[in-house]
């Protein structure tokens, strides 16, 4: 049964290879065919090299099995409370992509400073709250999803479609598997630059006050040997 | 019409994928017929694997497509202002460079501090300022346009061919295609090198005043047993 | 002898290059045949491409070569003392990776803070104190051996199958070849995450009281000309 | 004329690039013949990728070219200043690789504080002096050469063979090119894991007093549902 929507989550899997997002077998995608309320997850500890359509494993929205031979990813029931709360996603992407799980792990929201973030999220990215002893000790999987929803209380799923879950690393989703994917891209791209940007920002504080310098001929010179009237850098131009 | 130029700036396009500089369909090259006054730019939102030569939109000074069938860059107007108000230059290219994006993001202006910047930027690689409410929400693209050329009223644009759009990302041109890409690549790896400098100069401050350090006597023992009179580390040289 | 283990000590070797955790002959792989007590070895100063399974070097535990023409790795008495020391341990890798050297350069433990490393190792991943000037000059790679199990004094080696020499470079182990390695390349991504947060946590530290913004109206238009009711970024989808 | 060594130098050139120590023109090599006092050098301005042994320039030690259709690297002067004083080099590399440069900005010598270092360069990577005003505008690549000199009056150059000129780059050499080269692949590394742990650093200060963390529960709960006994990540060992 829907084997195409097998296709595409087993090569979406494969795809965060290529994205440079995952090693070994960290990190999952799945889809749902809301028609059925069946979805389609990557199985458990299995190698993305090795990953076939079939080895695809199908749950209901109660995290039953209903076709497979392997154990389902152990995040599903994240997944499922997801698809139950967010009725307008198709797809969910989990990794611990490097830059994204670094905010992850400072506890931080990934804040909303440039375009290349608004292009795709609309707001910071959310880091949620610690999770409770109870929460971790409980049904853990399943307590995760519910603070991830707990934080988009007062956010739109949709215009920003992504979580840092605290101590842990980001999930994103979208209404396709390509969305998804998309997203969980963009997201550690812009986990990235902001990394940068706020970096930067500390080095020029007041309290960094007097900051590297170059004298001004050196730069005359040196802009001048290549492209000045009497530039000698490279090969006579004529030659 | 423009066929050669077409080409060009589609391999160019195409060029910014190989050199790490875009991802999707972020980014965009345009070059201009000074003779014709017609502009060849990216067609919006197309994905640079994909893209052909007969893709690419040809615009007159307007912003009118005289050629092509797909929707030209969003960014052409931004383009635009460019060529009107740099009357040397002859291609834009605009990408989401990782630290370039960084610096854009900080809102700081890349210092030229080392000869890899001042070869290729006579001036420190100025951001622009916020843009306004009103600029925004009016004909932004060309506003955009706009604040750049105001930034560069005491700079030569030829001498310092970029520029970072704060809160977004930069923009290089240069006499040719193939100057304006390269200046792009350099002004990445400026915006990294900067990065860099400006962070070990913070963590070389006076309020750092025990510094990491090594033993004497453990650097004596590394570099002896590799280079020393009783070296044992490989195999022996005779052998 | 031992035909078997050796292939797998040199493909390990060999992997490590696959992995970027190493350069030019820096690095070394080892595993133990319990029943024998004999310790296979890469070569020193042997570059990884030219390695074959024939060069690894067997050793008993005293350290005297038992089999192969090569001299074994200059950090073999260090893996020893390992060996004996943490019994249930079946290979050793020792790397020179850049994250996780960068903390043993820096003398900190690599704190657990996020879940890719609590999946792995149990505890922080601890650094070993300087060594002493007698340590240095006397055996010293035995020594080395030394200071890493008096570190573990109250930590188990397979629950925290890792360590940072101070100032040195990172060890790992597992019960298999391949669980080392694993353990290394995790280690090295780990070391990297770390590094990002505690940056991230600096500085956003409350000295930095004015971090970069961006206006709420450029984030509403850049989303909306993307995803809006009016947007115009891209071809119309109906095309 | 040097056939072999120009074919040691073209070779070496191009392995700048396999390396990623250069970008475009940036960088070159060169190797004495000490017999002669001949000095095999890269052109100027000339791409990697095209270039072949016979390009390379022949200059005697006053710079005269003696064989050779292209101008030598306008760095020329610099090498023979180099050649000239340290006699015992047999090739120098010169390149603008990434975080070398960075520490170079910085105006900072890169501290020894690894074994990673200590088994290549005995001392601190020195940076040298801000150059002086006529020192810049007269002959301005033989005061670089000079000033390199004068910063290792108390330095051995075989044993520390490598410099940072202040607001350039690095120069290394060694008694061969394979030697020269492989050091600036080395101090590149080095430049690189001394930038991490001096922001390690920076980022554990004492004015950092509460750093990121993670609760002990969250950590047994991530260890054991993949290590311990009721572990539930991935599939049954005995599938």
């Amino acid at each position: 049964m829907l084997e195409e929507l097998k296709k595409q989550v087993c090569d979406a899997n494969r795809s965060l290879v290529d994205h440079g997002l995952v090693k070994f077998t960290w990190g999952n995608v799945s889809a749902i065919d809301r028609a059925s309320g069946l979805v389609v997850i990557k199985p458990s500890g299995i190698s993305f090299a090795e990953m076939k359509p079939e080895d695809m494993v199908v749950v209901d929205m109660d995290g039953q099995v209903v076709e497979g031979t392997l154990n389902p990813s152990s995040d599903t029931p994240t997944h499922l409370v997801l698809y139950r709360k967010f009725q307008k996603i198709g797809s969910i992407v989990h990794t611990h992509s490097t830059f994204a799980t670094g905010w992850a792990q400072a506890g931080r929201d990934i804040p909303n400073i440039g375009t290349t973030h608004a292009d795709s999220f609309y707001d910071d990215i959310p880091c949620t709250r610690d999770m409770r002893r109870n929460e971790v000790l409980g049904d853990y999987e399943m307590e995760t999803g519910r603070v991830i929803v707990e934080r988009f209380r007062n956010l739109d799923p949709l215009a920003t479609p992504g979580v840092l879950v605290r101590n842990h690393g980001p999930f994103t989703w979208g209404e396709t598997v390509d969305d998804a994917v998309e997203n969980a891209v963009v997201l550690e791209e812009v986990a990235k630059i902001a990394f940068i940007s706020t970096t930067i920002h500390l080095s020029s504080l007041d309290i960094v006050n007097h900051a590297p310098a170059m004298n001004r001929y050196l730069i005359d010179k040196h802009y001048n040997r290549k492209h000045g009237a009497g530039a000698y850098y490279g090969q006579k131009k004529h030659q």
